[in-house]
């Protein structure tokens, strides 16, 4: 049994069927405020995410994090057994969460009735690209088709006409984390109607996230805006239409500095900071208006000043300044930074498998029951026996008869 | 007292003391699933979200939908009329959403202390720039520069050496909802563990979310690669550095749109839709590795290929040959995709002021308990009488005189 340290989810069990990011991003959450969390991989390779990204001592970096506090057990799903061993750790879980294709499922056997019969109040939560009804239920899940079909991709641009380099991808799973953040907070909306004592009716209930649908619900008034007046959100750069100055300039030595100068007062602190202190007075540039109006040569001009300093230097000067402002962060200035490190959000933790690793801490923050990192990600197949032993009460002669038929 | 249509969070009841984007987007998501928000304002003009962003008939279109299924109550919460009567309500209410500067609602009377004096398990979210405590606290939460220092803005760029234009803005305020969104996640997490039959203490938790952490902890293995390799994660621009293709082409009408055939079936299948049937046997574009060492060249002749064509033919050749892909969707796509309607994620909604509008729907869905769209964004201070008088039993000279002393 896993050392349940705290965290608000103590006790609760969730089963994940998943792979690459969406589902286990959304477990990972879950069991870094507490639950025990078994993760059922293929045999062999398990989760293709052990593979991706820069890897140390042969295994990615990116699974100490993505599998961290999990117990990783092998399952083959096509195999019968390995199917009734689903079922029986179904019975002893609160929630299932999986992104298989939608169907794909219910072709393993594993349709909503097979798994209420083995669970009656199970929350089930299912996480795909586009949803599991409707036209385009079947069309393959690709990360970066579905952030440009939720309207992200188009935004992530520079203005039209300013350039013929593509709109840029955000750099991250943004969409598949987006939708496991979702998944979870459904998920625990589910239990709580289930689970409470004055509001709650048992019942298990579903949970239906497209990685598309997540990225939509975030972009503000773009669809009544469109809706209401025709107007289309088109992508503004490195700015913001509506305010300015605020922007990315670089510095002497070629990093990007965020500047966020988009009031009066502040801006008039920003024109006294490069020794234009008249600036804020001038008509081209008095009032946010003006200045958006001719935001291409005040950035112009406040970009030659940065050039002018190095990145370190500025940011002295604006903090002094009282101006928002900062580089933008690598993963290394992440690392240093001394809030990260206060609040624990950068934090070593010992991998059994690599050794010392820096891993974001748990968002949500909750002060008083933080839950805890209890392991990193585990190998494939690690907890094979504790859970079929220890759990579901298998005998050692039953485990090694199912490792030797491949069940695991 | 509003009409709950259902939804698991039906019975629930938040306050929300927020203005501009993380906290009123925390408590829409709540407000969808059914809970009963009660959003405080200052008198006057209200939250400045109401003004923000393209208008329409004088009010902001996005306030239709970052208002909707809200109790919008006005208060002036440095009157100490107001402070009763907030803590009257928090007395009425299992959690509290807020995002104040810290330390500011403490200074306006309303520590942890007292708000658990009014309601000892009360659930309180607090969201912040850089969270509520360590050196960087006070600091001016903006959401561009917290988005840099959670590591993001470095991402969203083209490789360096590419371009001198700045990094890009993701086009909307990702920090603010995520943070947002795990704030909706963690609420849920401390009422279940307060209220679950079996595994509930009846405590009220604390949440201390901020937008910096809430971006460093989507960053994959930005933070473990560099603390256990030393490497720095990159931008890579529409691209990912470990697979290719994958990027967005320029069609012949000047749209954008993703192709994602990086692995080889897919890549032969692009091939030959090219009309180059051999190009995937070729020495520099066989096997994804040769293909992104060559990937500049290969783009460009993808991308001469996509200038041929049309982004509505692109679509249709790509998707009989089964190769994921779409136009990078505007809000007008989105607005007319088949999927969207189908789902409900794209809906119309009745607005009392503004007439029928476009709404995105509810995320997550739960198909059969999924909440509804009760009501769009309402006018400042609508639900006073039905609050101050139905909620919590005042009279009408009560309220008349608050009105009078401009308490709301």
């Amino acid at each position: 049994m896993p050392d349940t340290t705290g965290g608000p989810l103590a006790g609760l069990r969730i089963l994940e069927l998943g792979h690459f990011v969406a589902a286990p991003f959304c477990t990972r959450l879950l069991g870094d405020l507490g639950a025990d969390v078994i993760k059922v991989e293929p045999p062999g390779a398990g989760d293709p995410v052990r593979q991706w990204g820069a890897r140390h001592k042969g295994q990615s970096a990116w699974w100490s994090v993505h599998g961290r506090n999990k117990r990783c057990i092998t399952l083959d799903l096509k195999k019968p057994r390995a199917r009734e061993i689903v079922l029986r750790l179904v019975g002893e879980s609160d929630a299932l969460v999986e992104n298989f294709r939608p169907g794909q499922l219910d072709r393993l056997g594993f349709s909503e009735a097979a798994l209420r019969e083995a669970r009656p109040d199970l929350v089930i939560a299912r996480i795909s690209g586009y949803g599991q009804d409707g036209p385009q239920r079947d069309r393959a899940a690709f990360g970066v088709i579905g952030e440009a079909i939720g309207g992200l991709r188009h935004l992530t641009n520079h203005a039209p006409g300013t350039t013929d380099l593509p709109p840029v991808r955000t750099g991250i799973s943004i969409g598949d984390s987006v939708a496991g953040i979702y998944a979870a907070f459904g998920l625990m909306a589910a239990l709580w109607r289930r689970d409470a004592t004055r509001h709650g009716d048992g019942r298990g209930r579903s949970l239906d996230v497209a990685l598309t649908e997540s990225i939509l619900s975030l972009l503000e008034g773009a669809l009544p805006e469109y809706g209401a007046l025709g107007t289309v959100r088109q992508p503004t750069g490195g700015g913001i239409a509506t305010a300015a100055p605020t922007n990315a300039y670089r510095s002497r030595d070629g990093q990007w500095v965020l500047i966020a100068a988009n009031s009066d007062p502040l801006f008039q602190k920003l024109a006294t900071l490069m020794g234009r202190p008249g600036m804020a007075e001038e008509p081209g540039y008095r009032g946010n208006q003006a200045r958006c109006a001719n935001v291409a040569a005040l950035d112009a001009e406040i970009g030659a000043w940065t050039a002018l300093h190095e990145a370190a230097e500025l940011e002295r000067m604006l903090a002094a300044a009282d101006i928002p402002a900062t580089r933008a962060y690598t993963a290394a200035d992440c690392a240093a930074d001394e809030q990260f490190r206060h609040r624990g959000m950068v934090r070593e933790v010992e991998d059994s498998t690599l050794g010392p690793m820096l891993h974001p801490g748990i968002v949500p923050l909750l002060p008083d029951d933080p839950g805890a990192i209890r392991w990193a990600g585990p190998p494939v197949g690690a907890h094979n026996d504790e859970v079929f032993g220890g759990l579901l009460g298998l005998s050692e002669g039953e485990i090694a008869k199912m490792r030797q038929e491949g069940v695991c």
